[in-house]
């Protein structure tokens, strides 16, 4: 018999922005691999085998949660935020191009979430309105220079710009330079927003002007979305603000 | 008493990819605004009032819906996907900082959503994997020309392109256009995935090379996704290929 592997993702981490698609394929699950911190939030079922590991170890846990599947077992492999953005599924998929050919014959699926961004955004209006792009800063896999390109070019045509991974205990320094070359592009009054943690005790949102923005404001579990020049704060009294990039741009 | 309106986003169409979040604000509400086909995905409760529109009057819907809860109602307005992504919160957004200041005296909600994006993704694997943008066609709004600029500049530096509103009856050659100017800047080879109504009974997804892509496969439901020049495809004997963008990237 040959086995399954589904990547789930789990949304920014309440369980009210779990899907019931999402609910299913982990209630369902043999064997669950996983982020250990991801793993804590899913609840335990009778029979079911759990195998946690670091984050740092995402293709020795694709390529097990493979074999475990090749062995007719149905896996799970949880995925913080979508599986297909900047998480699991990539590295399923890159583990299988390069893995041996009987995993090509396992049934893999994929069952979306609600990504990082799309949490922090909802939670001060509509920053990604408009056309936007998502970027990770981590430098551990494509050079620095790539990266610098995609910033500006972002900035310069008009993208909002959502980050992903913006810093880590070993990369503290590269959300200060995308914050610098990101000044020299777009206006000081650029609303940048910090989101982290969404729907978790220790959530976190905060704005500030991009001239003001501190790049020790993020940690490894922020988002951090900078706006494009059409980017608005609405002033609310009494109420928070609300940042939204309108539909609509001039030339 | 003040009313309140939150704009609750319905994932692709398939009630397991709506979240319990979005769930209880449906039922919760004591008046609907909607997209007629969104409301139509909706069960009905005893009392709760329903307001129907075109999809062109997305802005006198806002208004009608901000005026309601100005009127101490608990309003939802029913979004596509999510509604921070090309959706109904920068209309509401638009409309509060437009209208009377009562308007901004309201708790203004987002509840977040599977964007179509991501459901259209996780169909084949991991197109979205790394660095990507998020364009919509339309130019009722923008100039074509910044579109065009958009577009280049993105395949330029190596962002997958999920494209939005791809194509409308008053708006049939954007596509066409956008491929020759991607077939310009991209390789042949490059795939373009077309998805449609993910999860629902007319569900469509095809996989193309950006040679061959052609515009006629695209309607008013369908996301079209391009991939960068490191999307791969991989070959599966008996099985749907998987499209993914590795996390790596060369210089």
């Amino acid at each position: 018999m040959s086995g399954r592997l589904t990547v789930v993702g789990m949304g920014p981490g309440h369980v009210s922005q779990l899907t019931p698609e999402a609910s299913a394929a982990l209630t369902q699950a043999q064997a669950l691999f996983g982020y250990t911190r991801y793993l804590e939030r899913v609840p335990e079922y009778p029979g079911q085998r759990r195998y946690g590991s670091d984050n740092r170890e995402e293709h020795q846990r694709a390529e097990r949660a493979l074999a475990c599947a090749a062995d007719g077992t149905d896996v799970v492999v949880v995925s913080g935020g979508d599986p297909g953005v900047f998480a699991m599924e990539a590295v399923v998929c890159e583990a299988v191009e390069r893995g041996p050919p009987e995993w090509r014959a396992l049934d893999v699926g994929v069952v979306p979430g609600v990504s990082a961004m799309l949490a922090v955004a909802a939670r001060v209006g509509a920053p990604l309105g408009h056309d936007f792009c998502a970027i990770s800063l981590s430098d551990n896999l494509k050079p620095w220079g790539l990266i610098e390109r995609r910033l500006e070019a972002a900035a310069t045509v008009g993208f909002v710009i959502a980050l992903y991974n913006p810093v880590s205990c070993a990369r503290p320094w590269q959300l200060e330079r995308a914050f610098r070359i990101l000044r020299n592009c777009l206006p000081e009054v650029t609303p940048v927003i910090f989101g982290r943690a969404i729907g978790r005790p220790d959530e976190r949102v905060t704005v500030a002007a991009l001239s003001a923005a501190a790049a020790a404001d993020a940690d490894m579990a922020t988002c951090v979305i900078i706006g494009s020049p059409q980017t608005r704060i609405i002033e609310r009294p009494g109420k928070e603000r609300l940042v939204y990039t309108p539909r609509s741009s001039p030339q």
